[in-house]
């Protein structure tokens, strides 16, 4: 038996480890369907490239503490991961954009799970509009106001050219969308009260190159 | 006159660090396409959405320290953000899987900038080899060998359906490519000298889903 039985309740979770919770749930779910009962902290450790204990401070802030010899019970730990993330609500998405990245989110398995649902999709493209991706049909981009009063999303995408980025934003705003999640390369005003987070595609390889080009260089710890 | 004129040479840099610059970047390269020359930490903090004494702390690691009252100077910034991530480097990337996500990648701004260079595109796909995407024709997957040796890529970027992703890998991995950026729903492994990165496209909805269910609920800091 993992877990001492306590639920997520209003914790405050570290950012950090908000971020590397759904990096476990992806691992958890792939052992839950190849049948791994229990999962040591070493195990996932290696798995998401974290440190062991890293992982079992993260995994606490979940009430999840494993048994020493046994590990953590693959199944219930999906399930406290799900709770803590909202995966147990439902939040249905617009998505505004379907070229290709559009296309590729709407199809994407993340997009549809862990009570996520994709409830409309908006472009300006008459070739794009009236096509359906995904199961379902594209709308004009002008149908916007009635479809987001009628479907109340929890999220907007955006997934536009850089130059009509804030254009859209501001149209999600104006009716009433909490959140947007942006994948644009373009950086967005909203005002305070609505939830913006940006999505960087290249930012992990800019990331990557920051270390392979630290591991050609060989100086010492540089003073100024 | 902002900075100290002190090099990035050496510096141990945080993980979190090194994962906002990319986003200091983007913003500061706006701000110096729109001809604003100096800019303060309290104007980055804002646009960056991360609090002021956070973005001194982080730019203070690539030894820019602003000016009181004047901030740090635009252009410099860039330009040390991008020695720092090594965007004065050369970065050959090939990409495997071209469906849309690979696609968009293919024809994504942060992919052809900063040092980054797509230089051969793969899929296994007959109504898909041949095409061009982003000025490059697709290439059969088993051409990947010999295409790999003559263009020795810094980064194989993997944007294939899960099943096949591992075994993409393996092939990456086998023809000495040194870093794998991962875009696919599936957790690979690789020989601990590799550098493997993952990208969900559907984490930052799973953190804002987080924080949504959270002011959601009104519970006061839990014990277990």
């Amino acid at each position: 038996m993992a877990g001492e039985g306590s639920e997520f309740r209003g914790r405050r979770i570290p950012e950090a480890t908000v971020v590397r919770l759904p990096v476990y749930q992806r691992i958890l779910s792939e052992l839950a369907a190849a049948d791994q009962r229990t999962v040591s902290s070493e195990q996932l450790a290696v798995l998401a490239r974290v440190g062991a204990a890293k992982v079992r401070k993260d995994l606490s802030h979940l009430g999840s503490f494993g048994t020493r010899g046994t590990g953590y019970d693959t199944a219930l730990l999906v399930a406290q991961i799900d709770r803590a993330l909202g995966a147990d609500g439902d939040w249905p998405i617009v998505i505004v954009g379907i070229g290709n990245l559009g296309r590729a989110l709407a199809n994407s398995e993340g997009f549809s799970s862990h009570g996520f649902r994709v409830t409309a999709l908006f472009d300006a493209d008459p070739a794009v509009v009236g096509t359906t991706v995904g199961g379902i049909a594209v709308r004009h981009i002008e149908e916007l106001p009635a479809v987001v009063a009628a479907a109340r999303p929890a999220v907007g995408v955006v997934a536009t050219p850089a130059g009509v980025a804030q254009e859209v934003t501001d149209a999600l705003v104006a009716n009433a969308v909490p959140s947007i999640l942006n994948f644009a390369p373009r950086v967005l005003t909203v005002p305070s009260n609505v939830v913006l987070r940006n999505v960087d595609l290249s930012i992990e390889l800019q990331v990557m190159s920051f270390y392979q080009a630290r591991s050609g260089t060989n100086s010492a710890e540089g003073p100024a």
